[in-house]
């Protein structure tokens, strides 16, 4: 069996090697935790980037950047070949993990202690009979605000493990490494909404994805604006299914974001519009640009949506 | 020295270190030898299929993913940059050595095992005066046919090692690993015909290749027509060769697809016609779609062929 | 604290751990420095020519190979991606450390090496407060000539190492090291660029580069111009910068090639027509083809330059 936290403390153990090089800050929590800041205080950087990424997705993916052409410009990728995506993705990578009780704006977790959390196993987690049994948690918080001991020791208490077995990765909207692993988010935002149209994931037997680095910026606000646009108008994800041709074309053309009645602006502009509350945003945006169905059992291949360039253009170079 | 099933055992002990997460099974045969099923009843993947590659190449490739536009679609393709590409390709990757005596439809070998054979060598080998001298064999079979014990000590038996040192992996047409490992045989595939167009191989100094993956099919025949096309219709291969202008101008134009009487439809398309018979389809057909030779002498390069989009499109989307 | 020596050490004994697989040779000199031969009798190779890079970089890049279409040919790029690029790149990868005294044509290093020489530290450094300390020196030399225990003993004594411990890489303008370790040059062509046009070169935080590597050909003046080209007509530098809107906007427009009034034709004919004395070429000719500036303060990129196909055309093959 694997045991995705096993595989994804490997990838940590490599951070917690070299963090000068990685431009990462590896910081003891009171109750022994261990914060690793990838782009709040740390500058982070590609490698940290990289390796968020992977442990994010459980050690289940290999992970490399590329070019990404743009309307005249060139931007890098991301690019995600995930094996298990199931457990990668669904398990792991997903940031459903809302910590409850605490405070307001409570941090909401991805990676792969998700699948040791047996106290209140988010809802995501339905989707897969998937869960790890290990004795070290890793998550992942895409947050500009400091990380607690006091968060460290909900998560430590609901994954069963001790508090020096927790590690907790962090990264704000505006940095390198956030703009690159949401980019890499691409098969799991085709995944859950995959699910939400009702197909049962278990037919999904491979995945690759790629999104196109945004430009960075400063501000928390646009920043989530400009890394959720890449998911929207420029991430494409493929996933290899096996089912009918019919149930592939009928969800296809419902899991690609210009499906939504939101579709076709700079996110930004959709959340300011709904007054900045994410309940007010059609859920069905939040679906990949493109989709490709690989269907194995026939061979026919489904293909549904489009690299918007107008609105990453937009987005990115307010061109 | 190089060692290519030494530099391949590196590679192997990878994957026999972490099965659950490459989606392979390791299968312990009776007489000792070990089974490395990528795609019969485990599923593979990405990274299985990326250390397939690698060690069919004898370990000296760096492999990657990359993106591969075809007709609106965004596709995947897999770089070989291969090192030693007489070693690598010709001595090891090539599907050479057919077993003889045991049944018809014998398995066909690939892998650096080849360079042990001194029972029978297959004629490939003539190519190039390499020759491996290691106590462990490894070997790739692209078949959905189980591999016995019987086979494995015929192996054995023509490299000289203990039935318990010989490797085996094996992968059917239609698996992920199969799809990927055949895009990576571009190289190899501009090797040999152009030493059946009378090129002395010894002239190249260092090789690249691309070739795009297919989508999957379940269908073994359709499988074996698709994972052909993308080597006909979808694959570069780039030679660094030290030799006269003259040569290298004269066998470009012969050494890609495009030259053979057959081509211009799916390849699956040819093979029935030619009555699923191997033999009755020109030899001069499974050469590269396109082939770029540069002629580090004079530094002129000399390049024939197309990628062939409307025929990929048929045989990948039946469009 | 970083050291790009140490870093730079953990890739050179990667390639003292395999010298016949990378296509490298490996000599003690007479004082017992360690020559790494990666072009000159050696033929070197794709995974030489990777570490090559990373050594150069000291140790602190991502380097991976992609696609670069060209003119309707399909070439292959390197592309870097950096972390500490004042550290990388302009403490390490710039060629800035010319050896006085011995001889006419006195090598020109680069490498983490330079940022331990204190006996006459490069101008280069000035534009950096980093220095490393470590035990062991690494340098890289691009040359066709022998590199001798005397070069090495002067390199030990103004990096205040023992002779045993200086490892240095040599490849000529016609290797394939050559070509893709000049082609992974992009950033810092572009920051020892930026820092003459006044920038101040601590708001550089993030920095990745994408360049073709040019066909190989054995006339080393050629080859030098077809290298040169790869960064002034075919390289890709982009930088992540923390600084004023007005400031990355003036600085930008100049630090592209085309800024120039040299631009335009292959560089070996404006080395030809300057007498073959690089002092007689506009030093502002020495930028990448295409510059992004991302402003992460505002978001907002600055973008100049053009991929020349014309130039890379005529330059590479003579059409």
């Amino acid at each position: 069996m694997i045991s995705i936290n096993r595989e994804a403390m490997r990838v940590v153990r490599k951070v917690l090697d070299a963090p000068e090089r990685l431009g990462v800050r590896v910081v003891t929590l009171e109750n022994g935790s261990t914060l690793i800041d990838m782009g709040q205080q740390a500058p982070g950087g590609w490698a940290a980037a990289r390796y968020y990424t992977q442990i994010t997705l459980g050690g289940l993916a290999r992970v490399s950047y590329e070019p990404f052409p743009l309307a005249g410009r060139m931007l890098s990728a991301i690019r995600v070949m995930i094996d298990h995506p199931l457990e990668a993705c669904v398990a792991s990578q997903i940031a459903g993990w809302r910590l409850e009780g605490s405070r307001a704006g409570a941090p909401i977790l991805a990676g792969p202690g998700r699948a040791l959390n047996r106290a209140n196993p988010d809802h995501y987690l339905d989707l897969t009979s998937y869960r790890d049994d290990y004795h070290e948690a890793v998550v992942a918080i895409q947050t500009a605000d400091p990380v607690t001991a006091e968060t460290a020791d909900v998560i430590a208490a609901a994954c069963r493990v001790r508090p020096q077995d927790v590690y907790i990765l962090v990264a704000p909207n505006s940095s390198l490494v956030c703009g690159v692993q949401v980019a890499a988010r691409i098969v799991e935002q085709a995944l859950h909404r995959l699910a939400e149209e009702g197909l049962d994931l278990n037919v999904v037997k491979h995945a690759n994805g790629v999104g196109v680095i945004p430009p960075l910026i400063a501000d928390e606000v646009v920043a989530m604006g400009r890394i959720n646009d890449t998911l929207l108008y420029g991430g494409i994800a493929t996933l290899y299914v096996d089912t009918t041709d019919e149930a592939a074309a009928t969800v296809v053309e419902k899991v690609v974001s210009v499906a939504s009645r939101a579709y076709g602006r700079p996110f930004v502009e959709i959340y300011e519009e709904a007054g900045r509350d994410f309940y007010n945003i059609p859920l069905d945006l939040h679906s990949p640009a493109v989709l490709h169905l690989n269907n194995i059992r026939t061979g026919r291949t489904f293909s549904a949506g489009v690299i918007n360039e107008a609105v990453l253009q937009r987005s990115f170079f307010g061109e």
